[in-house]
């Protein structure tokens, strides 16, 4: 049986995701905070730890994307490469080193969902907007001092968050939070009752080549509105750390088991 | 960290499926048919073989669901509980023992998708739509003969299938190529390249309660299309045995390891 | 040209909608309260006038619909027949009779969006959901004493309404807010530049046939929710009348102008 | 009672529509080929004709967007400011002039849909996707000789077109057919049964400021395909003139009754 994911066939070309190498094109915009420090921890699954510097800082990302397998097929077929997606990464320490951990994510498209599950990250569907920046017209800001770029994220016909990222000038990165490799949890339960979780890996993966454009920095705005099925409201903002835009060009090819 | 899937945190509120047992109320629009049974053993890993009678036979059923957990809370936030699917069944024997097997299936809300992955359903997201019979007014045709309904089926913006069903009278059952315990794989990739799948397991689960309102039968028409990124229409079309209509309740409560 | 609606063809085959008569087969979820009627008469232009009796008395239906028109093509094809809407209903007085007037509603679907603007109904696209009672299995509830049905609405990812109705009885009728033949405007601005509107005129209009199932009746609550821009929850709950749930067959054929 | 679109409100808040100017920024996509003139001609009501030279010239284009209001409070709740649209372009004469008209047209959000149709913009809802250009990562081409973008468009779960364009090099402009003021029909048909339309007026319709960055040309593959519901597959594919990408920012403010 051929295929990388469901559905596996003889011939493999109904499976929803290609085999890596997966690329992806995209433009982010990140709000970084602080929370209380003990609202990080608490989604940390031992032996996972805070980071010792600044253990309470939260990036909330949103990302407007297209991305593809190796062949490039879906590139000429856009509605199997775009998707868009927000998510909420922090850091914490493993054996020493600090990595760092998405939390929370939402896509809108089904092969971003699996993809993501398959990788550690807990996605689910979301409606996921984002002001894009254009050179003419009325109707977008400019990358340019003063511009101002907005994302909003919901789910379930909910409002979730909403934020407001004003440019100032060009910088270093866009942030700090999401700079590591991303430690995860591959977790996946029994089909029988009351039996552990029959996977509970820690896996370790990042980026196997990342390009970018220039980081801008600014001030930001962000508000986190509460749900009954969701938490990230829980990681309130108690100070804003900044606001930034970039467009990066990533691939990613695999990972590695920790534990 | 509490929480049955994804995200885990400390109090599993945020968790996109709570815990089985999961109930099902709805109406299932089926259409049977044989292909060459050559297309049917194509999607069957050894030491899966074909059914010993009627090897061809395809069930093709459209669901309008509701669902929820035990707490029953989805059904006051309608958002979470209603989705739709559209699977195709066919039977294989393990062991001298004859099990339905779903080889595709699509579905249009998230917790639906990770719901069937973790049972070995090959989900994709689709867009789904079947005719309701209705008592009043002429936008509705009656459960009763002559009764005609439809269903559609479309992913990634192409149309992928469509039937009609004509109701003549009430019979035993809506079709027998889903009567049996499900046989399904459960495939997880290793997060490390060329490595082997990190689980493969074959499961067999099935309904831990279900009822059902009166069968009825009639004819049908069922047209699959083809689309780069899907096998459906693979399972060509050779002979109708029938079209059914079923209102039925079920609730699921895990599965077993076969092999 | 032929072709009820845009876009008109030689042949009409493309036209959004069919000419009226238009047949619908449904569900409807309906709550009424009691708002302040000083915010009911801020939405009837003049010469509308307030009810004499219960003026601030407002419908919020929400309704599961299939539609047609006459040729019923739709049926076999549902994602043409097939919507929901919300919408809220108030009542006033033109020239001594009284008229039940919309003055929010949301569908999610083009076809009902248009044919609604043509009927001079205030639509805009939303997301709509509301329990679907069933006979069997634990995810619905019954039509019975005791059942309960909620109704969500939301438009631009910002939820605007959520009702739960528990069923106590059957009763006389599912409410007397929108009992009343339909007085709107048909409003359409000039496309040039500060002129008056090209057609504002006050219409009536009804259904030219009805059948409906038992009403039931029971008790009710509601949340509404602001928005940047609806302005639904000015409407503000004063105090509930009632909860209710009907089947219904409705033809529509046309209307009258009244000014 | 104000706003320019319903719902009219005291405030007018809740109207779906801002009034005039409208501003738009965003990528269009664009093929050009010729029909058979006839098929053109069927789509133009007398007193319009033919335009004397390349009758049979049609134009596909995809075009991306953000608009927004003279405000551009859309712009910071992107969800309200973003929509893809597609639309096929001929050109007519009217009283020695030649113009552009839309005949067929697909947008994704209501207050695209609505403001198209008060333009006379025959719209009616789709998804529409359309490759992005962007300057890092192998998702995505860039705009240099080679790069390949496609559109794509679906309606009622059916796909209807997908055209490819590879880019060779900047040219003149983004075609010629789309050049032209618009010549377009406002209908709105009477409320009463068997009375004619209550409005049938012919307007023109033009950008009242563009700004653009520079166009580039190349080859084109295009497909149409037939639906029970659509015509837009009856404007077949004869020769391909070219395909072209630009950027543009256009604002709108108002037309002219031409007849």
């Amino acid at each position: 049986m051929q295929g990388f994911w469901y559905p596996r066939t003889e011939t493999g070309r109904a499976s929803l995701l290609p085999a890596p190498p997966w690329h992806y094109s995209g433009d982010l915009l990140t709000v970084e905070y602080r929370t209380d420090p003990a609202r990080v921890a608490e989604l940390l699954p031992a032996p996972l730890e805070l980071a010792p510097q600044d253990p309470g800082a939260v990036a909330l990302i949103w990302a407007d994307w297209q991305s593809c397998g190796d062949s490039g097929e879906e590139l000429l077929d856009p509605v199997r490469a775009q998707y868009r997606e927000c998510f909420a990464v922090v850091r914490c320490t493993y054996n020493g080193t600090v990595y760092s951990r998405c939390v929370y994510i939402w896509v809108d498209k089904d092969f971003a969902l699996v993809r993501g599950q398959y990788q550690g990250y807990p996605k689910k569907l979301g409606s996921i907007h984002q002001t894009r920046p254009h050179p003419f017209g009325r109707a977008a800001p400019r990358i340019a001092p003063g511009g101002r770029l907005a994302g909003t994220l919901a789910a379930a016909d909910r409002r979730l968050a909403q934020a407001v990222v004003t440019l100032r000038s060009e910088c270093e990165s866009n942030g700090f939070v999401n700079g590591h490799p991303m430690a995860h949890h591959r977790w996946l339960p029994s089909i029988e009752k009351d039996r552990p979780d029959v996977l509970a890996e820690l896996i370790k993966s990042g980026s196997a080549h990342v390009e970018a454009g220039p980081a801008w920095g600014g001030d930001a705005t962000l508000d986190l509105f509460d749900s009954p099925t969701e938490e990230l409201a829980r990681l309130e903002v108690r100070e804003i750390i900044g606001g930034y835009y970039r467009q990066v060009g990533v691939s990613w090819d695999g990972g590695k088991v920790l534990a």
